[in-house]
């Protein structure tokens, strides 16, 4: 059984691959054929690898190092055991790096090559646009979930250890570590250069290509939310299978068969998005909006009813795990959906932050937080309710199956992740057509099909937000399972009493709660205060460029966007090493510290409080956006007035907030969470306490 | 033996009264000649005094419905048990709503009287208006702590038992939250509108008579920031005690003094910030912050040097318990300093966000709000270490006394209230003493003095915000054991298994603790909401005056002050009840789903990001409100600059942060705290999981 579900998940990555394939010869297929869009586009793919070459340089020396102290200490000091697990461990380590980079590197590709394609497809139809935009995105979402389904399989079959499995995890994190954080920072470091010089200070378009800033931004887009975004989800969904297979590796001799279970629902999931990607149409009512969502609904569909018949294939009563991973994916959707009620400018919240602020930016800023506050109740209650369900589910099956119960919960969320993330990378290729169309002048038409394009890319974005931090909720729940497991492990090999859990009157777990819960306000502080600095000397070059390069503000010289992009590359990588290294420096403190149990606490305190803030800035951030929108759109006294200069501020805020900061902290808690689990056994034989 | 530590509380709280006394008797003595000052500050009596008759009509009604509830439901229904218990809880709760009011409403009489009274002593010397106006806040801290050891003493005297006491405790929560939140939402209002309508709007100086809404701002100075924070640390003190002593209660049979050694340190405490009162003075430096400081460092010093005398003439080993008192005062300073280094103007923190405004209000914001989460992490790891050392400290002592060292660490803390409290209270009186200089005329040297004295409240201000962040939160999770303490007690009557303490683990404890990280997420987000609605109203108020009334630009009409008080008074009682309601059912609501183990969870959670919040929201408020100061003292292009504008905004968003949200936090955690404690029988008797 074990080799046909490992040739099964091959087999299932084989087809995504073939699709991707298929899609991405499709979009190569459609025209492009203006040369200004040519020139554009050609910039921003070139800014993109510009991006992506040295992020990929800084992450290899960085996963070098990692590498040799993996080899050197992890699973057990190397001089302890045998090497051949650390050899495994480190090469885990290096395969994860590596397919969520290839990923990455592939996504971007394809989603710089739609851009100008969806542009001028715009100025033919809204369905067939819709459609180069959407499958562009969609080669990135099959890519994502093949790999890590290829990966994760390859890994268990090659090393026949899941604990293993943490380094090929923990390498995926540290990808999405550099491609979340550093991309979050170079797209809003662009993104407030461009505006603050632009618009602010010149009083020039979006996208005006006098603007040395106006690439760099669009390259942004791509680097943020498609490669940054990619590399978050394949990091999610890897830690999902990863903490699902060590738990049922620790569930032995009950016979049930709860590895293959984990591969055969992420099979079915993939299928399952595969099918809906493919159907995905705009239909006669031509509402790009519903497009998204109905294929979504498809996904999750099929996707419970395909696993129930496997369930009801494998075992007649493993409806219980069926039960746990559809409470899992339902929840999700409600996540998403109370996102949607706090972001979306046809709800009450939107309009009411615009009606706050034409009292001033004060009332924007405060009515915004206050907001962006209240949105975290409804998704922490979400997990809180999916974690107790599934526990409570699964509960009765035996010994460990609880927590089980919960890495299922999690992989059933996860599950659809291929047509989230096709949803989400369709975003940037529109936002970035609509940007083409106007360089292009290929009229009003067209930019009003790629505007529609654009809002309904926002709209989904909001959803597909909250769906990622909900997942990786559940996630790292299911990692702190693995986290005991680990130790355990450790602990029986010394001799020593086992942990049966993380109490939170012991002292040790206590302090670890209280410091791990100051680390996400940290490392978000960190991150924002990156931007600023960077964009503070983003602006210094645009400034530079006007003053010296002659003709530049009349539009007769090109200004030199390289530039730019070198400042937002640099820039980015350098204020992201700190963040991180704080991060995992203070899980490694407090382990020598307290012990194990001290980890515990802190990886409990670090989840909680990072889904408070992720959420909270997401959210915020989302709502600023739409509401600066709404009031474009003619609201509260539209452009130009009091109500839109206090919603541009609003706006500026939640920049960093929603694109930087807040889908940042998915990945510092996943980090931190397979740090503490790479590291038990090291906490398990020394500690101060 | 606990006959005579009774009669030294009473002694003690005797001594404290007629000190206060004393000085209320020279307070009154100073004189008070000019005409308008009188008017004036007669105004602002009137103001607070309708403000608090409301306020505690209000509660009345509050506290009688709740007296019912406890009556029928508490410590255990009464048709299940002796009804004594029951009717001494309820008599214990309105004692303690109804000791905490009396302290507010001498504290807030007192204060009302100095302002004047320090305005003109600001006339004649320096070292006369600091006395004048810190012997006026003096008062009030005094009372606090006096009638905290009293009720404290008087409660477990009579009714013999120490759950007793979470009643009495109970009781200073309700009213501190109506107190706290609701003199938070006030002050906010008024000043929110008065600066809207007055500075922005007509360019009329702060505290000019002829805007509506300036007397509201002054009553709010006293009903925020002394009655208020006045009724935040009695509660906070109380529930220190409470706590401590119900912890010891359960240490039957230690032959130890554990219950002596709470009072004696309280005694102590007290003694100690009664001399640090007695001699502070501006010395020849004539720098008032020096003096308030160095007040706080006598008293430090005089209460560590006369416990440790104490500790060594009750028993020689105990010093652990005073080991555990002194870290918990030490940490306490250390949060004190560590606040003054995010909000102090001399230090680099304030400098970087006025420099940041010069690049527009967003760049304040994000960077107020960037510094006030990594402000946060010093003070979450002080309280953590606190309860680390503490425990261990105590742990070999035997059975229980590892919590019981936690708790003294937090009756250490809190040791030195006295003084924190006059050091707070002495703020609004100089604050009011400066507009009262400015409205009559006193001349420029009297402003100038008086703004010395403002300056030194304002440094000194968050610094004692910060420490009573840290009491509440030492205090709550003495609270927890307390909780723990009490649900055991439940249960043994039941014959069922005790509880050991909260597993992380458990999927019920997990979902309590994500729900209740949400809540004060909630809970702030409402107050602030609040403050806005509220001060909608009055701006609307202040315009209808200023249409309506002929002659009153001009000053030839005087406004109807009372209007906007009233205004102020009913929007603040209305919009906190629903903010404080929603914290007490969810409490409700967490413990008849899942348990006790799922309120641990819960209180668990609250009092972490409960914790995070409140740091966050004072700690930035503090930031912004110093760095506008910083750029009107002419830094960053000084007053009318750009920077001052986007300074001005940075000032208003933190406004509710720091003195209507962040503070009331505190008393939310205590009041949910004491809500799971109280009804932790029932929590065991009947619940869904």
């Amino acid at each position: 059984m074990p080799a046909a579900i490992h040739a099964f998940s091959f087999l299932t990555a084989a087809i995504a691959f073939l699709f991707a394939l298929y899609l991405y010869l499709w979009v190569k297929k459609r025209k492009v054929a203006n040369p200004e869009i040519i020139r554009v586009s050609k910039l921003i793919k070139e800014g993109a690898e510009t991006f992506m070459a040295r992020e990929y340089k800084l992450l290899a020396i960085f996963a070098g190092v990692v590498a040799i102290i993996v080899l050197i200490l992890l699973p057990h000091p190397i001089w302890t055991g045998s090497p051949v697990d650390n050899i495994m461990m480190a090469l885990a380590y290096i395969a994860g790096t590596i397919l969520s980079a290839i990923a990455g590197k592939i996504g971007i590709m394809v989603a710089t090559l739609s851009n100008g394609r969806t542009a001028e497809a715009a100025a033919q139809s809204l369905d067939g646009a819709f459609l180069t935009g959407f499958r562009g995105g969609a080669v990135m979402g099959l890519l994502v979930v093949g790999c890590s389904l290829l990966g994760v399989s390859a890994v268990l079959l090659i090393a026949g250890d899941a604990t293993i499995l943490l380094g090929f995890s923990f390498g995926a994190s540290s990808l999405a570590l550099f491609a979340k954080a550093g991309g979050g920072i170079f797209t809003k470091t662009a993104d407030v250069a461009a505006d603050l010089t632009g618009k602010v200070e010149l009083g020039l378009a979006e996208d005006d290509p006098r603007n040395p800033a106006v690439i760099a931004d669009n390259v942004g887009d791509n680097v943020g939310d498609v490669a940054g975004m990619g590399a978050d989800l394949f990091d999610s969904n890897v830690a999902a299978m990863t903490s699902a297979l060590v738990i049922a590796a620790s569930l032995t001799g009950t016979g049930w068969a709860v590895t293959e279970m984990v591969f055969a629902y992420a099979i079915l999931g993939l299928l399952a998005s595969l099918i809906g990607i493919a159907t995905a149409r705009v239909g006669k009512d031509g509402n790009p909006t519903r497009a998204l969502n109905s294929s979504t609904y498809v996904t999750t569909a099929l996707f419970l009813v395909m696993t129930a018949l496997a369930t009801a294939f494998i075992d007649g009563f493993s409806w219980r795990i069926w039960g746990s991973s559809a409470t899992g994916l339902l929840v999700g959707i409600i996540i998403g959906i109370t996102t949607d009620y706090f972001t979306d400018d046809r709800r009450p919240i939107v309009k009411r932050v615009a009606k706050a602020s034409a009292s001033g930016p004060a009332f924007t800023i405060l009515s915004g937080t206050s907001y962006g506050f209240m949105s975290a109740l409804p998704a922490m209650v979400g997990i809180a309710v999916s974690a107790l369900v599934s526990y409570k589910l699964c509960e009765p099956m035996g010994d460990g199956f609880a927590l089980y119960g919960i890495a299922m919960s999690a992989v059933g969320m996860l599950s659809i992740v291929g047509m989230i993330i096709s949803n989400d990378a369709y975003g940037p290729v529109v936002d970035n057509a609509r940007g083409l169309a106007e360089m292009g002048g290929l009229g009003e038409d067209a930019i009003r099909t790629a505007d529609e394009l654009d809002s309904a890319g926002n709209t989904v974005k909001a959803v597909t937000k909250g769906f990622s931090i909900g997942a990786a909720g559940l996630t790292v729940i299911s990692l702190l399972g693995a986290f005991m497991a680990e130790v355990n492990e450790a602990l029986a090999q010394t001799g020593r009493p086992l942990i049966t859990g993380f109490d939170i009157m012991e002292p040790t777990v206590f302090f670890g709660i209280l410091i791990g819960a100051g680390i996400p306000a940290l490392f978000s502080a960190m991150l924002i205060l990156g931007v600023d600095r960077n964009a503070e000397r983003m602006v210094a070059e645009v400034h530079r460029q006007f003053n010296t390069i002659a003709g530049l503000k009349e539009g007769l010289a090109t200004p030199e966007y390289a530039k730019c992009i070198d400042i937002a590359t640099r820039g980015a990588l350098k204020e992201l090493v700190p963040a991180g290294l704080t991060a995992i420096i203070a899980t490694l403190l407090v382990g020598f510290i307290g012990g194990p149990e001290a980890v515990g606490g802190f990886l409990l305190g670090n989840i909680t409080s990072g889904l408070l803030l992720a959420l909270f800035m997401s959210n915020s951030g989302g709502l600023w956006d739409n509401s600066k929108k709404y009031v474009e759109s003619g609201h509260e006294g539209g452009k130009g007035s009091a109500a839109h200069k206090a919603a541009v501020i609003g706006d500026t805020v939640g920049d960093p907030y929603k694109d930087t900061a807040g889908p940042s902290i998915n990945t510092q808690i996943t980090v931190v969470s397979l740090t503490a689990s790479l590291f038990s056994a090291i906490f398990a034989a020394f500690s101060i306490f």
